[in-house]
């Protein structure tokens, strides 16, 4: 397989989340036997994605405004704004169908290791939209992993001043969990949230 | 998630091997977070490949050429045509360095299940080359699956008939393998081919 051409298109494939050398080998090949069913049509969609797909000003989402669907709707709900790290976790929220406020994508969560400190997060921002008062609810949407709960802990610090509500996503057994399944860390979080049945 | 140009993008990813709709959504929400590093020199090597790629007339491989470097090598031995399944196959032979004869590329399997017949692979091709008189061994480098074992049988039956030798790979257990993982088949193929230390 000595085809710098094809050499080339696994190197890029393999850079893929979820793919690696051999993934991204069986990737090239099944594009290149599927060229007009497969390869044609996702050159366009990276061509069109590519051209039209922009960071919202205010919030950080994808979409191919500058300012997003979501900050521009009149039907949401103007005074929360849901915290989350990503763009991926915003589409999860919006798949659950139940939130109908406004967002604010971070970018990343602080993390020690990785040498990432409150500087490189979209923290300022943030603020700035909570200053101009309409905001009544922060709600903090982190991963509930070492990284996420200290980021969440770091803004709740910073928001305290503007007095307004902060909040958490819940924890718990997950819809589908089975206990015997669950870390123990779920369970006792799970525990301690225990409520009236 | 509603913009089109998106959820195309999402929809193609998804259908890559080894991806599927949540991978497919992480792949496009990365090749957007990296439009210069890595959605623009993926659209050019697409492109590049899409242009250049074609399919050898001798012997199914891939390559820039219509009769591609393998067949065209004089270093080659042309007395040995090696069968493969797919080009996949065909690049994990060539990784291991130690074949140095020709290839042929069948495309698919025999498979009753799916319906597909000794009509649906590269066959009427590889007699041709046969027939041609230069090759004096036919090694069916097939799958150790149902469909490969029976696709071998029946070209070995086919091949008969040119009074050539046509050989297989051999079963056994695999280089780094623990016998305690190895199931039955291997084991007992391993077995009944076993020879002097």
């Amino acid at each position: 397989m000595d085809i710098p051409e094809i050499n080339q298109l696994v190197q890029l494939l393999a850079k893929l989340p979820g793919l690696g050398p051999r993934s991204g080998r069986r990737a090239a090949l099944h594009l290149i036997k599927k060229k007009s069913a497969l390869m044609s049509p996702l050159i366009t969609a990276l061509e069109k994605a590519h051209q039209v797909i922009q960071t919202c000003h205010t919030c950080g989402n994808l979409d191919t405004k500058d300012i997003c669907n979501i900050c521009q709707d009149p039907k949401r709900d103007r005074t929360i704004i849901c915290v989350v790290e990503d763009v991926g976790d915003l589409w999860a929220m919006e798949r659950s169908g139940c939130y109908k406020g406004l967002y604010h994508i971070l970018g990343r969560t602080l993390s020690a290791l990785d040498g990432i400190g409150p500087e490189d997060l979209n923290i300022p921002k943030l603020l700035h939209r909570i200053e101009q008062g309409h905001t009544t609810e922060v709600l903090l949407a982190l991963n509930a992993t070492l990284e996420g709960q200290t980021t969440a802990h770091y803004l709740a610090e910073r928001i305290k001043e503007y007095k307004i509500k902060t909040t958490r996503l819940a924890y718990g057994v997950p819809i589908g969990g089975e206990i015997d399944y669950l870390d123990d860390g779920t369970i006792s979080a799970a525990l301690s949230a225990r409520h009236q049945f």
